[in-house]
This record gives structure tokens, sequence and C-alpha cells, in this order.
């Protein structure tokens, strides 16, 4: 047990939050960076209240000072205002209220464009942009920049949401966003004040996503029938119903009516300037 | 000019070092922990000294409390010791010495094997595994996970970098890891104390990767130009030859060899258990 320095007050209550206290890792160093980590939570109920001036170029000075790959910097971040577009946004996302509701909505893009252009300004042609490995390069950009700016926020006092239902219809996106081809919405992110910040999630133990040396499944059976009893309890404590992970995971991809449009991903991304080879 | 209460301190500063003196944004709210973010440097030489107890277990908490689609958790990471694994794994990443340099390598994977497992155990099928959504779920999964972790290993006073070049053979990766189909190494991350931390490089100005309402590229040229320039004196400060971004960038992308093996990934990845449909 830690003595309770200020930066390691609330570390055992911060691990038993997150893994449930029958799967509290041995965590050691600690201070008040991680446990602003430890304690997110994705809040979809906002209050109006608008956010301090400069609030959106703090986010984004944290965001660009993520690691890109080779300094390539293939993302860009649209922040959305209008009335109309978010309530656009949030038809695409299957409704969520609160792609409206939050004072801040941002789309992180994956955005090979900004390199096309400059190779055009240049007269080159870069033949390595039409390749999966780009898009994917571009995403994990955009993903790092992102959380980045949810750390940021968090350590803010605001609380966040990402929006990954954006890719539902990324056509329909890039559209009211007139993005040019090549640059995607990869996922939004609402940023506000937390109506009802909620209670921490519990997520897997670390013996079941944390391997040494080489990938193991022993004893991962009995951690999931764990983890279904405290994401259960969790759910039934939140108002969710007491479904366990196993449910809930089958529940969202044994169908693809689940994947509400996602499972054409690839043909919508070649439709908009990602020819993915 | 803000006050300087310890949490401004240093504000202008970090935020020109990231932008040029030239470009600094409006940026408002400012802490510790945004600060600890501003300052990152990619680390490419590490000093031997090992980790503090609990350390990886810390960083996987980080990682665990970032968020997750639909809280499917698809991704899992191994931690590295083995000096044998890691020359192959350095040598997968074009014999980049930090791999096996530093005291902590971890690879971070998309992992949709897990859900894979769970399905088999519970004798239903997973329609939704198949596509090339499931896998840009899982590949976001590990890069927010990944980047709770690298700020929380910097917030530590430790440094890292990322290790993109493990997709030059992801079926190489996947067989040193013992990793099932449906798991891959999305990128590495060496973590360690910095034998020279180097310098924080600047980044392309938020007017052009923040757009407001719709995406703009009035500027762009001007803007791209100017970041030539600061990068090139960074570059040339930091013995890296005085080339500015344009450059930098079509030497990344403009020739296919430049990829590494990169631009057979989709067939890497269909042969390790991703059909990408």
């Amino acid at each position: 047990m830690d003595s309770l320095t200020p930066a390691t007050a609330g570390k055992t209550e911060a691990l038993a939050a997150r893994y449930g206290h029958d799967a509290i890792p041995l965590a050691g160093p600690w201070n008040e960076t991680i446990a602003g980590m430890l304690g997110h939570r994705s809040v979809r109920a906002y209050r109006p209240d608008p956010l301090p001036e400069g609030t959106l170029e703090t986010l984004v000075a944290a965001a660009s000072s993520a690691a890109t790959s080779s300094n390539l910097q293939t993302w860009s971040v649209v922040a959305v205002q209008d009335p109309e577009a978010r309530a656009a946004l949030a038809e695409v996302a299957s409704g969520q209220k609160h792609v409206r509701q939050c004072p801040l909505f941002l789309v992180w893009l994956a955005d090979l464009s900004r390199n096309a252009r400059l190779a055009e300004a240049e007269g080159v042609a870069l033949e390595g942009l039409p390749y999966l490995e780009s898009f994917l390069v571009a995403a994990v950009d955009a993903a790092l920049a992102a959380q980045n700016a949810v750390v940021a926020a968090e350590s803010l006092g605001l609380s966040t949401v990402y929006i990954g239902a954006l890719r539902n219809d990324v056509q329909r996106v890039a559209g009211l966003l007139g993005l040019p081809p090549g640059a995607v919405g990869v996922f939004g992110l609402c940023v506000g004040y937390a109506a009802d910040p909620g209670e921490v999630k519990p997520r897997l133990p670390q013996a079941t996503v944390l391997h040494r040396e080489r990938y193991a499944t022993e004893g991962e059976a009995a951690q999931r029938a764990g983890y279904d009893t405290a994401l259960g309890e969790f759910s039934a404590r939140n108002g969710m119903g007491p479904e366990g992970w196993t449910g809930r995971v089958i529940g969202r991809l044994a169908k693809l009516r689940a994947m509400a449009g996602r499972d054409r991903l690839v043909a919508a991304l070649r439709g908009i300037g990602f020819p993915l080879r």
C-alpha cells in the first residue's frame, strides 16, 4: 500500500474502479496525470455551458504534439458548431443526441489530401498514397492526436465521447464537411461539461490484455467469466440491464445489421479517394 | 500573456517550441498534464537503466482506461524482453537499434482473436469480424490505448518512440510473438530513459490542420512554406540536414521502395486472419 502522498492518494481506489476489486494490478509509479487518465468515462449527456476561450486551440496543441508517423502529419480536425450540420452528423451517427448537445464537436480526419496537394504543387507523384498502409497511417495518426486532445480535455474538467458511428456513412460526412478526396472522418468527438459524469467502467483484467514475451490465452476463459460478472454488476447499477461482456460482444458483432452500414466501408472509402491497394 | 502561475509558466515557450515563434496559437486553459504532452519528443537513444517496479502495469492501466469502441476492447499488448526476439523485431524494423536498446519494448496489437475465441466458446458466429471496419476499430483501439501509455510514461520522466516499421512484415512479427490469427502488431513502442531527449520538433501550424465548420485550404501553400523553413532550421540544428517538410514528405511517399514491404500489407493481413471485406 502506498503512503498517501497527494500523488498516490486514491491509487488503489482508481485501480479498483477500473479493474474491479478482484483484479487490481500491481501498478507502480503514479501521479496526477495518470490518475486523470484512470478516471476516464465516456459521457453521453452534456450541459450547455460554453467552453473557456482558447479551449479548442489548447486541445489542438495537445493533438499536434502527439507522435505522427514519419512526421507526415496525415490528420486534420474539423470543429463543427452549425446546428444544421450537427443535426445531420447526429443522424449519420444513428441519432446520438449528444452530437447536437455538446458545446464542441470535433471530426477527426485521416487526411492524405494535404500530401496529395503538396505533390501536385511540386509536380511529383506519390506512389505510396493509394495503399491501405497509408490509410492506416493516417487513421492511427488521427487516433493518437485525438487521444491527446481527450487527455487534455479531461485534465481541464471536461468530458468526452468518441463517435465511431460517423463511419456509418463516410461519404455523407465528407459531403457535409466539404472534405476533399483523400480525407475521411474516422470518428467524431463530443467535448463539454458532463451533465452526469457517471461511474468508471471496468475493463478486462490486465492478465487478459497484457502478454509477456509471447501471446498466451491460459486463464482467459476464467478471466472473461469474472469480467462478465463485474461488467454485469456495473451495468445493473447504471440502468443498462445485467448483461455481461460476452453477451454485449455477441450483440455487437454477431449480425451484420449491427454494423449500420459499416460493412460497406471498403466501397465507401474507395468512393472518397482511398483505393486501399 | 498569462501570469506565471505554476500551471501557466512556460506556456508561451511550449507553444513556440511546438509551432515556431511565428505560428503560436491562441491557446487558452493550461496545466501540467497539457504541458507534459506539449513537451513530447520521439526518442531514438536510450540509457540501459531499468524501469521502476510496476511501471509496465501502470502504463497498461492507463492504456486500459482509454475509450474503446463499443467496449469491445479489441487490443492487446505484448511486452518483449528476450534479446533474440528483440533482435529479430529490430531487423523487421529496418534495423532500428533502439528496439534492442530500450528497457521496455511493447508491441501493440489490433486483436480480434479474443472475440473470435469468445464466439467459438459460446457456439456463435460473429458476422462482423471479417470486415475492414472491425480491423479499423481494433487498430484505433490499439492506438488510443498506446497513446495513453505514452502520456503516462512521459509524465513519469520516461521517453518513447513508436515503431511503425513492424508493419514491414506483420507475418514475421506474428510468428515471433506467437500471435493467433486475427491479431496483428500495428506498431511497437520503445520505453525508457532518454540518452538525449533532444529538442521538441515543430509541427504544421494550427491553421493548416484545424478547420472550422468546413474543410478549407486557403492559405495552405504559404503555411507550408513557413513550416518548410521552421522544420529545415530544426533539422539543421539537430544534424539532420536542412531539408524542409515538403522534401521529406516526397522522400517518404514518392517511391514504393520507401514502403519497405508495407505496400503488401493487404495480402499480409489476409494471411494472418484479417479478410478486410
